[in-house]
């Protein structure tokens, strides 16, 4: 049987050339391109797929929220980590004048400066992946495309420009999705979902407190609004170490004394 | 002469709105309608308004991001804030077929749901704010937008559906750029940036202890990345209290020791 790996489609995205470095050397393996992330992080929850590669953050927008959303509310675990970085390329026939910029949405805002100052008067449009840009871009002369230069190749597409991201050093970590967390490998991360109720100020700092005290490093902390109103968040923390650490074991009692929610996403080697 | 208040234009927009109900009586004020929220808060900067009405924040998606970065790196501070109700309504002719539905990123995504369950087929498209999107689907039949319900009043279309964010409680808090800092009221907020280095996950920690040790209630902690890579970040932070406030002014200096870089954003009435 082979391992069936989902990833955003079509063929040429950032998700599938995360999923190409991640499943290096393993024996036999399967892509399946799926629309959005939904998709492929429900198909890891109903078992139709052994793992799903979606990006959770990007160093210059930050997180990928719908993602972030979907892991707290999912039944699936994170066992794996990639980092990839990113070099957007403009890309289109080049042939007739650009007057629409299509993208996914995070690439798009990647490109903020490059498009305002190159190309003030096109109108940007949003597509559910950079590879689906690309082959729009391969059916319309007039648009062009946002996407990594493989997409350029795969869609028989010239390559406009270069590193168009508005900050050369551009990393996206995608998280591979399972349903069973793996064992500790000795270099392991561990990622939280912790919910601070409104009005507790002093709750994020209680919380901080046990790892600190515990020494434990915490390499993620970022807050996300819990939909129930104003100034009431989710925090997404990751710390070194795996959840059978019994040092990181004895922090997380102590969390779920003092937070309303606390779920572990998961404990996985960490990418270096 | 005439108090010139900045909003994102054109007219019928949450901005405008904002703006409305801060100045409500004021003696002699006059709006102007900007493209983006950059042009609103350069022209504070550059003194060409008195002030600029922009989002910062949204009970469902979190921060504005764009209006976020642009207040640390520009010359304007916070004079004050507005709370205001989000109730998208869906505006059109209604009398074909929606083909496609436009509106301003922020209230797409507050949307998602309601557009995926009643137009599966629709396409998304971006404007630059909900009151733009209202003013194509004036011109174009087969386009409706999201938007407020004083937009469809202002352009001669109809409401084809009302309250179609996916939470019912959808806020967002606008915040007024100026030049200088008002004096305290007794009944203040103080709103900062913190830069923590990379590397150093305790320095998080070690900043809210100076707020816990003085009782310092906070009102929003939020991330951002700070374009430097995974895992270095702003700290957006709302505290209650006037930075004049001797105990603020305390824990500021404390804070100053400990952080790469703090940048007071301002200190205003709070809406209550």
């Amino acid at each position: 049987m082979k391992t069936r790996i989902g990833v955003l489609g079509p063929e040429g995205t950032y998700s599938e050339k995360a999923a190409l470095i991640w499943s290096e050397g393993m024996p036999s393996t399967v892509l399946v391109y799926f629309k959005d992330f939904d998709g492929v992080l429900q198909a890891v929850e109903e078992g139709e797929l052994d793992y799903g590669i979606v990006p959770l953050e990007n160093s210059l927008e930050g997180a990928v929220t719908v993602v972030n959303d979907l892991l707290l509310r999912l039944n699936v675990v994170i066992v794996g980590e990639v980092n990839v970085p990113v070099r957007h390329c403009l890309v289109g026939q080049g042939e007739s004048e650009i007057k629409i910029i299509l993208s996914h949405p995070q690439a798009l805002a990647q490109c903020r400066q490059f498009i305002r100052e190159h190309y003030p008067g096109a109108e940007t449009r949003t597509t559910g992946s950079t590879s689906h840009a690309a082959r729009l871009a391969q059916e319309f002369g007039e648009m062009a495309a946002i996407a990594d230069a493989g997409a350029a190749e795969r869609y028989g597409l010239r390559v406009l420009a270069r590193d168009v991201q508005d900050v050369r050093e551009n990393v996206t970590r995608f998280i591979v999705a399972g349903r069973q967390i793996p064992g500790a490998t000795g270099k392991d991360k561990t990622s939280l979902v912790i919910h601070l109720a409104k009005d507790r100020p002093g709750a994020l700092y209680s919380i901080l407190q046990e790892f600190a005290q515990r020494s434990i490093n915490l390499t993620r902390i970022e807050s996300r609004p819990s939909r129930r109103g104003l100034g009431d968040y989710y925090f997404y923390i990751d710390l070194e170490g795996h959840q059978d650490n019994s040092v990181v074991l004895d922090a997380l009692e102590k969390i779920r004394e003092k937070a309303g929610m606390v779920k572990v996403l998961g404990s996985y080697p960490r990418d270096s």
